[in-house]
């Protein structure tokens, strides 16, 4: 009996241990990850360098900061040790971000450009050897946007992606284009999902990001055949890169010409061939800006950069015959380079297309690939994306506001609130960039005044505009985002302090 | 006595079944694949798209040709149905390679284009309305170098990459650089391991491709502050591209001149200022070049994006000022465009970087990431891509070699041995290119003669050569190799037949 119970045990335990194991077969060779194989030590290796503790202040990467050819922590502004965790109080050099670096050897690059700024004659000539030198030092890239880095790491199996080594060899796709059908198909469907263009019966190019599709476009708008070139023009406040890289390229066919209002009622200026990159919103001030000149010799290109719910509302859908767009200030992704343009005419399609052939025979098919695998999480996620950027620019306007709003000293722009049809609601604008004005007589040099309280902005002249303003990046990491609102707090209630302490010598006086 | 030895036999099934389901465990929870969480799903949807069935005569991809959202094979020239199978025998319209396709869509390209080309006055603008007519149709891809794909195919767990959503995202590498840091210390060492390129001490800048890198030298190496831009020449044959390129982007600072060999001894050259673009090896005809211009108004691009074991022996490594090199024709990955430059003087160096930054903002990360994995696999390989590579490409060019001699109708560059420094033995050249002359007075329009058969090469115009000659691209896929080599052979021997007939005919008379 005893013999029969053990035995009837036995069988019970041996059918739930093959159970168990006709669990774990199908668990292996159905459940998905029997199908792996040359993708899974890429895996491991790729989720193994993901997950290295930064603290949150820094991220490690295969192809980043490497000691020993083993990856490490590269950290935030600031911010130190091996997992990040160390904050400098009084961090000056050899960070980056608002602090300033203009290293001997971007003095040099700029010492040997300079030259070539074939300006002499134009009226936007001055200080543009300052400018450019300024310009090029790491200020250049405030424009980073990071601040939707959080995004991505909170949906990372949407945005995953994974490369075989033969992975799209061939120049072209399928032999008939650089340009992957399939991304642009993704990329009108955002357009749609969001409603801030018009992308039915248009034409789609893609480029190295805004910055080589703008200048496609300027040379596709450039008009042939013609004695005097283009005047390429743009109003302040004008976003910088427009005019380094129109004068960078200038030839016979088109050339830059400052401030479009300077040219606006000039009579000879009727027949001459206009080109006018307006920057909408635009960069610095985040205002929804509108083309200054109109008629049969202008050629209009509205940058469309910012045109996206996290930065303003959205009134109506834009349908000018060039917009232009970017990866970067939509998913946060700069470094993919990967920018299109949405185009009207077919003629101005054609020759952007010979400009993109000439200039580097097509867009890397890795950032279209890394593109396409993005929005796809894009929509995928439904209003997501959109949401956590306007939520993050909000509050961060928000304590800006708040901060500035403690002084007289500084003023910010308006960001007046209009209808938005992605929201149906009305919003204010929560620009990229705080467009911050010195509002005291003897503060003509803002820069100077932010620059003693270590905050590195960009300068008002650099956009066209007065040094009594300057162009803080509200778009990087949270953790510079705090460091500029302290400082700007501590120079701003300081301020109040020296007002005080003024006031109260005066009292004793 | 029986219940006990069912007893023991459960016992002993259950002791087997536990120690199963142990290895299973620790298979499982041990075996790394438990370590798998993010990238899980975009490595199965890889690993299955890159499965799809293509009957080696096509692949499928994530990003390439999709039905109801599906993506299917995309298959090789003259190939055709749902996995690749069906040879088309007199293949002609829509398809690529060999075969021509001027669209209505490339010829508004190039109607709206050529006007821009201000050639009106220089020496080599003979035909160059023509010549971009020709040139912007697909055959401009017909180097694609497609015959490495196989290489990758065999290499797949090596060459795998897998990139999380979050993954550098800044336009630069900590703050520092468009550049990464660790794809140029693996550029260096697979330039010490073939002993192509001396790199101790040089800069090293990336472009999008090759194409951009050299257009970035050509504005870097032009002199300021001259009243006449500088002489851009190249030695005929040449690379078209060199030419279009040059007077695509021609200002006040360079101008593209035609054929070296025109300026040689022109005494208004002495003081003038010149930049020879040197092709070594060259593209068309495969020999290694060397610079015909030299003294201190002189610079000199060297381009080696066929200085590989794959094309040529490797006779030194070279030394010059500025060497151009690319992925395309070194991993095979054109789509990647990722080229470099490796510089000897720092302010040419600072000057592309502007270049760079101005044309494009840097360089897509997702290319540099993608250049780093595979050059990184090649170096795991050993000598394993060479080796491939120059296999594939004698064993071509002996097929073709074979071919062609059977008739005298048409001849080949000679391909002379040389010592190989890489394989440390004589070996000859095995270029990318074949530089096909119809020998008979009758065949002046030699692209003509093989236009007849099928057979879709590069007229020598385009190359600045006499138009009796031809280029056929050796780089392609197997698929496109053999149907070359089969109609150059239907070609020769029906040129026989045809002559035996001729003869009989004539003997009958």
């Amino acid at each position: 009996m005893m013999k029969s119970i053990a035995s009837s045990k036995y069988l019970a335990c041996l059918v739930g241990s093959i159970i168990l194991n006709l669990l774990f077969i199908i668990n292996i060779y159905v459940g998905g990850q029997w199908k792996l194989s040359w993708s899974l030590g890429a895996a491991i290796e790729a989720e193994t360098v993901a997950a290295i503790y930064c603290s949150g202040h820094g991220r490690a990467y295969l192809d980043g900061l490497v000691v020993g050819n083993k990856p490490v922590c590269d950290c935030n502004t600031c911010f130190t040790g091996p997992d990040c965790s160390h904050f400098i109080p009084h961090c000056t050099a050899n960070s980056d971000g608002y602090l300033r670096i203009i290293s001997p050897f971007f003095r040099s690059m700029v010492n040997n450009q300079c030259h070539g700024i074939s300006d002499a004659e134009d009226p936007p000539r001055l200080e543009s050897v300052e400018e450019l030198l300024r310009d090029l030092s790491m200020h250049s890239y405030s424009g980073d946007p990071l601040f939707l880095e959080p995004f991505w790491m909170q949906h990372l199996a949407s945005s995953a992606l994974v490369v075989a080594g033969w992975h799209q060899m061939s120049y072209t796709y399928g032999g008939k284009s650089f340009f992957s059908k399939e991304l642009a198909k993704v990329v009108r469907k955002v357009h749609a999902s969001v409603g801030n263009a018009v992308t039915q019966n248009r034409f789609i190019i893609f480029g190295a990001g805004s910055t080589q599709v703008l200048s496609a476009a300027v040379f596709a708008l450039s008009p042939e055949n013609t004695s005097s070139p283009a005047k390429v023009v743009t109003s302040v406040p004008y976003y910088p890169v427009d005019k380094q890289q129109t004068q960078y390229f200038s030839s016979q066919k088109f050339k830059y010409e400052g401030d479009a209002y300077r040219w606006k009622n000039r009579s000879d200026c009727s027949s001459t061939n206009m080109i006018e990159i307006v920057t909408s919103p635009n960069n610095p001030d985040g205002q929804l800006k509108k083309a200054i000149f109109h008629g049969p010799n202008v050629k209009t290109i509205y940058d469309h950069a910012y045109y996206w719910p996290h930065f303003t509302p959205i009134p109506a859908p834009s349908d000018e015959d060039v917009m232009v767009f970017t990866l970067s200030k939509l998913t946060g992704h700069a470094g993919t380079r990967l920018g299109w343009a949405v185009i009207k005419d077919e003629t101005v399609f054609n020759r952007m297309m010979i400009h993109m052939r000439m200039n580097s025979m097509g867009v890397s098919k890795d950032a279209q690939l890394r593109a396409f695998k993005l929005l796809n999480a894009v929509l995928e996620e439904g209003t997501g994306i959109f949401d956590f950027a306007y939520q993050t620019m909000k509050s961060r306007w928000e304590r800006l506001v708040q901060t500035v709003s403690l002084s007289n000293r500084f003023s910010l722009q308006e960001n007046n609130p209009q209808y938005c049809t992605f929201y149906n609601k009305v919003r204010q604008l929560s620009p990229a960039y705080a467009w911050l004005k010195c509002e005291r007589e003897e503060d003509k040099d803002c820069y100077a005044v932010l620059e003693a309280a270590n905050i590195i902005g960009r300068q008002g002249n650099l956009f066209g505009a007065e040094d009594g303003y300057v162009r803080l990046s509200l778009v990087r990491t949270q953790d510079d985002f705090d460091i500029l609102i302290e400082r700007l707090h501590k120079l701003i209630t300081e301020e109040d302090g020296d007002k005080t302490m003024r006031e109260m010598r005066c009292n004793i006086c």
